[in-house]
């Protein structure tokens, strides 16, 4: 994992509407970089994102959170796309799970076991790519050692993120939510950081009392869980101001 | 009842702060109406608030609330005392039980049951006071009939404002917490109106599963459960916030 962290490079740079969006390359794991267009003076909060499963690093989700972390805080943004997602190749053990995915779909029975085993797959891969990442991030002068990171993923991005913050000292807090426990709870148990969780009390996929057994683990003096009516698809928009407001209640708003 | 509705008069008036706070007697009853000390052009919403138990209608929780909302959202706040609390006499049954209630304090026994019987009782007894205040109220120019009315009420406020806003159309959104399911599930299975509900994730008092089967019980299409880690008398001040958010984006923010 060692090669990704001495292979960082910029690719493609454009500005638009206050954000200077940064396509990076880490190894061959591609990455986008959001941040306010204008320099700031003092380095500013890094909050790394995970996307969720089918999803990729340019989703809608994505750059708009970004777009609200960055315009209201002025905070930088990372995500990465995950194993087998966005531009990076499916493997055939990728192929081999998504079909079995969405033959569960089809048929109507139960998808929560096969999302469990891959996206746990998918983290044991991520892990070294993340941390990586911030070692190269936090090498650029606008981001800097000394200031806050958090963690910021739903569904896929908490499967990829719990393992992520109980292993990485430099996340200082962290909006997961929407998983099953079963691979998840151990190591949430040992995250001591601020945490919002994001539920869904009508989730079909997602039994309520898994739900509110991971949020349960969680370790965390400082912890707030956000259970809305509605499905697993439905999370309300709202939720992502309350996530950026979470952020800015730990990290400030430097910028803004 | 009906001899509420014809005896509203406003006893003292002051300003600071941008506030206008106007005591008011609605017949025996003492209550308290914020504004913002600006008149405004057209009428604004109306929150109605029940205070905690052994509280009154002043507290720094209330006037806390209370500042936040007429400041940031322009809108008329208004709380009455509860049966025996604030400037209200005790009658020797209110007596009775908070000698029963303070005994079992003492002594560590639950005071779950002495609650959850008092403050039902206590409902009853205010839910005619309420309709009759927020008919006053409605009187008044500045409110007026048209705009939209809420209700805040954690604990004892909980308690009584389930009964009243379940059997009160006029109450369009509302923010509750804190509470045993007992003598409230069966009446928040008849509230449809969008509910924020905030639960202490380790409440010494409401075992946890009797706080999620009364948020569980709301028909409300819209709710959304805010669980924060901590104790009974923990709840985060955040959560005042957004309560406040709550209600402007039901409502809006008509003169902010």
């Amino acid at each position: 994992m060692s090669s990704y962290s001495h292979s960082f490079r910029f690719t493609a740079e454009s500005t638009a509407n206050g954000i200077l969006e940064r396509d990076f390359l880490l190894g061959d794991v591609p990455g986008v970089l959001w941040s306010p267009a204008a320099p700031a003076a003092e380095p500013a909060p890094l909050i790394l994102m995970g996307h969720g499963g089918g999803n990729h690093k340019k989703h809608p989700a994505m750059s708009g959170r970004a777009r609200l972390l960055v315009l209201s805080c002025g905070y930088h943004v990372a995500v990465l796309d995950a194993p087998g997602h966005g531009d990076r190749p499916r493997t055939a053990h990728d192929e081999a799970e998504i079909d079995v995915m969405q033959e569960a779909m089809a048929t109507g029975k139960p998808v929560g076991p096969i999302v469990v085993r891959y996206n746990d797959h998918l983290a044991e891969l991520s892990l070294p790519e993340w941390k990586a990442a911030l070692d190269a991030l936090q090498r650029l002068p606008e981001i800097g050692t000394d200031g806050p990171v958090g963690w910021w993923g739903i569904n896929m991005g908490t499967a990829i993120g719990i393992p992520f913050v109980a292993e990485e000292p430099r996340v200082a807090a962290a909006v997961f939510g929407q998983h099953w426990p079963d691979t998840l709870a151990d190591r949430a148990r040992r995250i001591t950081v601020p945490v919002e969780y994001d539920l869904q009390w009508d989730d079909e996929h997602i039994p309520r009392e898994a739900g509110l057994a991971l949020f349960d683990a969680f370790a965390s003096e400082e912890k707030t869980l956000h259970a809305n009516s509605g499905r697993h698809k439905e999370l309300p928009r709202f939720e992502a101001d309350s996530a950026v407001r979470f952020f800015a209640r730990h990290f400030g708003r430097p910028n803004a």
